[in-house]
């Protein structure tokens, strides 16, 4: 990337800050946007934090996140469905335009059970998110957390969820580290940018040898994604938002997170 | 499962033991085929260890494993061609009709490029494959293996690979493990059955909340996978050969194997 114009980094990326060191810290460094994780708004007054966001020249880009339906239980999936109203009244009462779906997967039924029960939970909410416009995003989850957070594992089906849903409240989240291997990415993010579903695309990297299933995502160029090139491929289908830096990695949240944030920037600048 | 008519073990499943060890213990314990990885063979006189096999009641299923075509280095690429080549020559020796592809990735490199060099690598020891009688599976392995292990990590990748290369001695091995989370599946297991590229069908679980990326797979019934159902869409596509135990676990190498092969056979009986 040229410069910081497109920069949004999650709060969860610099996961030891709170909202307002988040908020300070990003401001000062000259980034744009910022997806706000819910954790770092529990226990928090939310109007204060709008407040917060407003005073700061930050535009936030996206609610981090909602979705885990899927359940053998139906209280569960009930508590689900509250949790996300909730999600999207947060959302709304930040001025967050969108709000990111973790869909969910529980390995007591079927993946297809799942995904049937994730496509209900969508159109559960959808009512109250249009009244609060607020969009939701499917964010496809990598295979290996098939078994436990999402039962949606490529773009395609993502898409498929989305095509059949067939609203404009309804799209897509582009994580490369989600999606970098799937020989069909090409396409899939081409339909989705067609359709108008594209609505958030998120960076970070693959280590070679991951030693983790969650917490050892890399910066960009510490691993293999071609980030650059599936960049260029999503604005090739027509996305014009921010890149937003999500890396969940224990090594970096224990660094000193100001010396993180210049590598974030340095990373951004000559690996996105 | 009915009975152990049908059930194939991988020596690596008991990794603790040698060869004559698992070839002992599997005969006496009922077992009808072994799939042997290259690993036992190192040290051994093949002729010797064709003797030992044959002196036995069990069928050689497959050698395990080739592959590992793809490098950014073209001396390492030829280096890998010569180790196929003595593979395909030990599993002719042994008598195993079919040796099993781990295809290979270089990060340091494209999974497209990864990918042509695969198509490659196979093409070239094919003419002295089909010479020896060893046919060639290709394994698609699992996603979170495509930086280091495999560029290939769907079943439809494979079949396309496999419809390309158009041989009679090119086919697909079906792990339940690195495929159970595709939509796909089903139809992709439908389509390499009704072209007769299904050579082989691997079992084991997946643990929810897998701990490492290589050695934490469960005995069949420990963890999600419906293995039954995908049992019943490879014997649908006219697949009627072994169901191969290949499992990787730190946590059953470190038990009494001989209590393990027991676990195995009900694990086999119950939950395959």
């Amino acid at each position: 990337m040229k410069d910081f114009s497109r920069l949004c980094i999650h709060t969860m990326t610099n996961k030891p800050w709170s909202l307002r060191q988040c908020v300070e810290n990003y401001s000062n460094a000259g980034i744009k946007g910022i997806s706000i994780w819910r954790n770092v708004l529990e226990g928090r007054d939310l109007k204060e934090a709008k407040k917060l966001l407003d005073d700061s020249p930050l535009e936030v880009v996206s609610l981090v996140r909602g979705g885990f339906f899927p359940s053998v239980e139906k209280k569960r999936r009930l508590n689900a469905i509250e949790d996300n109203l909730r999600a999207i009244s947060q959302a709304s009462i930040l001025g967050a335009p969108l709000l990111v779906l973790v869909c969910g997967s529980d390995s007591n039924q079927s993946l297809d059970k799942s995904r049937e029960q994730i496509r209900e939970g969508i159109l559960k909410i959808l009512p109250y998110a249009m009244s609060a416009g607020v969009k939701l995003a499917i964010e496809p989850l990598h295979p290996m957390y098939s078994a436990d957070r999402s039962a949606v594992n490529t773009l395609a089906q993502a898409n498929k969820m989305t095509e059949e849903i067939n609203s404009e409240f309804v799209g897509v989240a582009v994580d490369v580290y989600h999606l970098w291997w799937d020989a069909g990415l090409h396409d899939d993010i081409m339909r989705c940018g067609q359709n108008r579903k594209l609505f958030a695309f998120h960076v970070c990297d693959w280590n070679v040898l991951t030693g983790d299933f969650l917490n050892d995502r890399g910066l960009m160029g510490d691993g293999c994604i071609n980030i650059p090139e599936i960049r260029s491929w999503v604005e090739e289908a027509g996305f014009k938002g921010f890149n937003e830096v999500e890396i969940f990695s224990e090594k970096y949240w224990k660094i000193d997170q100001f010396e993180y944030l210049e590598k974030i920037k340095n990373a951004y600048i000559n690996f996105t």
